[in-house]
């Protein structure tokens, strides 16, 4: 087998495969990720045929356009929990993530999205979340988080944040902090009173599957 | 002129009015403002000519299709200004408008949308809002809601609380009372804390203008 048609090729097909995850990345971070994968096609400049061989099923594309947003977040959650006061720990984890996620319109999808097909996707997220559930039980033994803030809580604060971040433009960065300002202190076990119910939503279970 | 054809021309005319709001209610409800008039041109069974004739813009549309609902959040200000607590008429205000807006994805961004050509929709709103505001300011003097809360900050509150129901399906209005339940106890002026500061979201800037 001729060694340099072969290179050209693969080395064309890493070009497409970059192009698609590029388009993919603006496309879902400006649209959300309910956007065509025909809209991708035409963003990223390759028939859809080539986009289709490259990434059989949205889901794919969308695990791999958001690998490094997850890993960045997942990273934060490491790091806070290493943080020998764990109410301090937590209050970065909330200030870093939503300061993420208020920039990139897609990525709160795709973090609160269950993606059954995507592996070291779904592995990566459970890990981060059971470490954060352990900042959480460490932050409320310690008595500064209040004792009835749940995990679902997250994700009501992704998705706050989400919205917050969709309806105020360039004033996205301001808008989430101040809301974070509220609610951080609105989950201090200090001066806490009584609240209706959680809801059941997990961090997989906000958004329906992507297919 | 004859009669009888006439009438029958105008109730048809009519019928057509009413098949059409009614299917943007339920498709702004369903999809957001976004969704394109075509798509309610489809699901009310009328061509999209006759939608055109009836409603020029989107605009005409969408306040048309709210102008109940924005009623309905009035009426709820309205009431809640006599309340002779006003702190727990500012809660009330909250509570109420964020569970109307949570079972209707399209009316938050209705709300926060200016409608330079909609003057009753505008001025129907404006009103609102200055009732709150002399909420708000009385909540404030009566030493219960926290000096710094702003009006903006209602927009965040609004926002929030459609990202929380878009992405939480069936269970939004048990997930829309937790979140509130959460942000009415950051607003207390009891054990309050120094916040980031206010982001610059008027209610009628939150989104880009409809037309």
């Amino acid at each position: 087998m001729p060694a340099k048609p072969s290179r050209i090729l693969r080395a064309d097909a890493l070009n497409n495969r970059l192009r698609i995850v590029e388009a993919a990345r603006e496309t879902f971070a400006e649209l959300g990720l309910d956007v065509p994968m025909s809209e991708i096609a035409r963003r990223s400049g390759v028939g859809a045929a080539t986009l289709y061989r490259r990434f059989p099923t949205k889901e794919s594309l969308v695990t791999e356009a958001f690998t490094d947003q997850l890993a960045e977040c997942v990273a934060v959650v490491d790091d806070a929990a290493t943080d020998p006061d764990p109410w301090r720990g937590f209050c970065a984890v909330i200030e870093k993530v939503c300061a993420l996620h208020a920039v990139d319109r897609g990525f709160t999808s795709a973090f609160l999205t269950a993606f059954p097909g995507a592996l070291a996707f779904e592995r990566e997220r459970e890990r981060a979340e059971g470490v954060f559930a352990g900042l959480i039980r460490r932050a409320q033994e310690a008595g500064r988080l209040r004792a009835d803030f749940v995990l679902a809580d997250l994700t009501l604060v992704l998705l706050a944040n989400s919205g917050v971040a969709a309806g105020t433009g360039d004033a996205a960065p301001v808008a989430s902090r101040r809301l974070m300002g509220y609610l951080l202190q609105s989950f201090r076990a200090e001066g806490a009173a009584p609240l209706p119910p959680p809801a059941p939503v997990g961090l997989d279970r906000a958004y329906g599957q992507q297919n």
